[in-house]
């Protein structure tokens, strides 16, 4: 098969390896129907080191069961399936609380052992608690919107419904969100989707932002820094925003999340953190009580309810996508998002 | 009047100056009854710098009502009332929604306008934010026992309960309590309030540790660091602690408890940050979705609740007081709680 491989900075490859083989009787084979590009494959495309061996890289996607391990019980051949981005048992303690990306068996993509999903076929590990079932739709005469708006519910959409999950937002409630991003502009869509009263979306693209504005957000402001922050407050009379919610990742942008967050407030971050050490003592977090939630989004949790909402037409998430590549061109999809002439890439096979 | 003052460093005196008087036409001025020193008087008690000036200290209070302003309306002369470490309109937006340390009008004492508590009077500003009344007791009759109590709603339990509160503990969950000082042991009583299912107190002062346990610790850990951490996993079966609250205010009691949090689960923290940076990347909070919380507690909020505890004999969280000094005799008081052989020092006059 074709599959995808970084071997550092700027060195995106598609190969072709051998296809994957069950390898558990928990797992399942699959096809791929559509993949994409995440925002969090850009953090290794500007920095990986080079290496000599390719790391298998992508993680999201639907597909269709080709095979399935002894084991395997809620899936079988020919169904039409959602993968979150990252493998679980759905069944371990902390699976049942709702964090499935701290599942004790399960991991994520993109390893030597289970492999990228920016593939023609893939090995999913635990099927029973990874592959969530599309009912009463055949891939192959669906609408491509329609595919679109599944494929991020793999994690894209659910990540910015994490965020705002996370941030308890709720009507009444004014939202920020930081970063105009795909998963920025998820988190407006279910900001919306959640009730909030005002979403303030701060971001400086502006096709991205008027999405945004069609996503739901109410106000947009460019700036950024303590010019952004203060535009913030402006928006909020002075009192700053009940949620915000931090789709970028790096350290800028979470200051300037404490420095809009209302007090008692709530930050949420699902842009995967590119510092370890940040500000939270008495004059950022602790001196307003501001709260901080967020990580990788247990996906699993939120499907079962995410899959009608798009079926039905509720929310149509898959606009974030602004570009279609097969997969052979994928280095150009990375390429395209890097440098920003592209929002979010969908890949076909 | 007598009032106490910090110069610096291990330099506390305590001094006779102006009786305070009526400033604004909210104001009030109360006669203390009892107060007592905080374990963030501490903080400034090991590393203030040596000054001329010397600077207004305390803010614990239960105090009987003088003089109040002519816009004065919930209090009057003679009434008993317990004093909020902080004071606040109890009006403003932020306050409406419980976080009364964050009052667009209100601050904090121990300024040169505002003034201490370690005194024999006080000037409270926005009296009827401010003062919450104590009905149907005179304290000049009271039980000791009883006024050492309400004292610490003025403060320390509360602080406590605030840590509790923001931790979301309730029934079912597994709480670690970070420090065996007033406020830890405040808010091991306060999570046995709400309900926790087991308490684990980290702590190594046996004689504390003791009282945790009488106000309902299930487990203490004398350990700390990486062997504490070890410690608290294997109590929760590798899983780590639901809620962990954390009582210390220095960087290596964070650090434990972003090491015994479980996925998912929520640090919260009332000692006052002696840091002001410190990790929340993927390796800290972000990679296990733990959540963090805390900051200066808006006692406002929870004291029409928890008085009737107190005048009840619900809760005894004035047996935190193991010492009582007289006014003139507080810089002992503070040298004793440095030394840790007071746990927490009660004031008379």
């Amino acid at each position: 098969m074709r599959a995808t491989f970084m071997y550092g900075a700027g060195d995106v490859r598609v190969e072709t390896v051998p296809d994957p083989v069950i390898q558990q009787p928990t797992d399942a084979i699959v096809r791929t129907v559509r993949s994409c590009i995440c925002g969090s494959d850009l953090h290794p495309f500007h920095s990986a080191p080079a290496s000599e061996v390719g790391r298998p890289v992508g993680h999201e996607l639907i597909a269709v069961v080709e095979e399935v391990g002894a084991a395997v019980t809620t899936v079988r051949p020919g169904d039409f399936v959602v993968v979150p981005f990252a493998y679980q048992d759905n069944s371990c303690v902390f699976c049942r609380e709702g964090m499935q990306t701290a599942c004790i068996h399960g991991g994520f993509y993109g390893t030597a052992e289970v492999g990228g999903l920016q593939a023609e076929l893939a090995r999913i590990p635990l099927a029973d608690g990874s592959l969530v079932r599309v009912p009463d739709l055949d891939p192959a005469s669906a609408d491509g919107g329609l595919l679109a708006s599944l494929l991020t519910l793999s994690d894209v959409y659910l990540t910015g419904h994490h965020a705002a999950f996370m941030g308890r937002v709720e009507p009444g409630k004014t939202v920020t969100v930081i970063g105009d991003g795909a998963v920025g502009l998820s988190a407006v869509l279910a900001s919306r989707q959640l009730g909030a009263e005002r979403i303030i979306l701060m971001g400086r693209h502006r096709v991205r932002t008027d999405l945004g504005v069609e996503f739901g957000a109410t106000d947009v402001v460019a700036e950024r820094g303590g010019e952004g922050i203060t535009r913030v407050l402006d928006l909020t009379d002075g009192e700053g925003s009940h949620v915000v919610l931090e789709a970028v990742g790096h350290l800028p942008a979470y200051e300037q999340a404490y420095g809009v967050v209302r007090p008692g407030g709530i930050i949420s971050r699902v842009g995967v953190p590119q510092y370890e050490e940040a500000p939270i003592g008495f004059g950022s977090l602790f001196g307003k009580n501001a709260r901080l939630a967020g990580g990788p989004a247990p996906v699993r949790a939120y499907l079962e309810a995410a899959i009608p909402q798009v079926l039905s037409g509720a929310i149509e998430p898959g606009r974030v996508f602004d570009r279609t590549v097969a997969l052979d061109d994928v280095p150009t999809g990375y390429a395209e998002m890097d440098a920003r002439t592209a929002l979010k890439v969908m890949v076909t096979v």
